[in-house]
């Protein structure tokens, strides 16, 4: 299974005043966990536009299951799903540095779209395709 | 049905490099949506929050539609799903103001929680009884 | 003196753990007071861009007097300063609804910038200087 | 002279509709710069609260001077600047990874308040004394 993990310090910023991290920030460490994946198997935002496609959520899932306190680090650990289908999905488990233990799940699915006519794609794009040959990922 | 609705302009640093509304902020819309249903009907975060009590999200689900461009406004639709559990339970329905058709939906589901002690409650609190025959909803 | 007033609602998620506004979200209730301002005198974003110009800050500065809560409503002037010079100058007042007295004070400045080229512009834009002729500001 | 150093990918969710990172982002960038400096140097928030003092801003400048790209890297230098007032002065200085320039320079002023109730401290205090004694800092 592709996957990647990336550390992100917890921000005095992202802390409500119930001194844990606001539920709506862990959208952006899922993103973090996107990029953080797309760095290490060149499937980035840029690396996806260069083909003429941009990538928008079409579904987003999150459970919270613990705080993450100011002090703490999250550790988001993004993992490739794979599909026949012409959609990216990817699922999350965020965990806390300091205690080990699990405080997030979540599952984001992306589709294929063209940025200039908002037009999506049907089909899956023939460089995804080849990306998931290029990793021996075989579509059943 | 309880239901409260907000308008929301689209601020410029909520668009994206693609010029849509990025799908972060669409949790942030949801949250200005509850404390427009929380202002309506008494029942905001201090209303809460005098009974002792804080409502931290358990799950969030998010299905987007349409995109949102700058220059628009999102009209936040914040619906109460009754629940004989100890949680709250709200559906969203965010239309653009300019088109008319919905742009995103979403439900999100919170417990009771002593914010002191990070403890559950098991059982639906007192004052939301009340809050609730006060409304005339009646738990099934 | 052209001026608008805009009133927002703290959210939840502006409230850091201290329980008042994070000093960072004010950034945002000028873009907020910027938006009134272009609604009202038809100098928005989006009116700028038709002619072909965006208009980042070069400087942006911010006197914290007094806090902001969660339960309380920023009021934002905006008030747009005069100049001779080939900038967009604005005043910022920030008060508490609640409480009547100023929180907080700023300045911006923006300049007049090409957005493919990213070139700036020397001289004042002609629909600028038109604007203000339009509402009887007369540059010294 | 006190210093440190961080690096910040940019992130999506940063770059507005003009391809560059919204202006409000610094105000995050140097509060990433000094939550890096305060791990260095045992100064940060937490290290802070445990002498029972916050540290709100009272005075934020920024000067933009060139644009940040997504893709690029934020190189945030945050340097203590001496003072014998009871004031923490930070200067900020933001580079580009990929380019090496200075995009952004700033300077902050934060003051010693007890969290509790809201006063300012008027003198420096010992804590703060202290840990400048520990690093050699002489105050003028």
């Amino acid at each position: 299974m592709l996957k990647e993990t990336v550390n992100q310090l917890i921000k005095f910023s992202e802390v409500d005043s119930l001194r844990v991290v606001w539920h709506g920030h862990y959208v952006r460490y899922f993103e973090d966990g996107r990029e953080a994946f797309g760095q290490k198997y060149n499937f980035g935002y840029l690396d996806i536009y260069k083909h003429g496609l941009a990538v928008p959520l079409i579904d987003l899932q999150v459970q919270y299951k613990r705080i993450l306190e100011y002090g703490d680090t999250a550790v988001i650990e993004t993992t490739f799903i794979d599909s026949p289908a012409a959609k990216l999905i990817f699922d999350y488990t965020i965990r806390s540095l300091k205690h080990g233990h699990v405080v997030c799940t979540g599952r984001s699915i992306q589709v294929f779209m063209d940025p200039k006519t908002k037009e999506l794609h049907i089909t899956m794009p023939a460089f995804m395709e080849q990306w998931k040959q290029s990793l021996n990922i075989k579509s059943v």
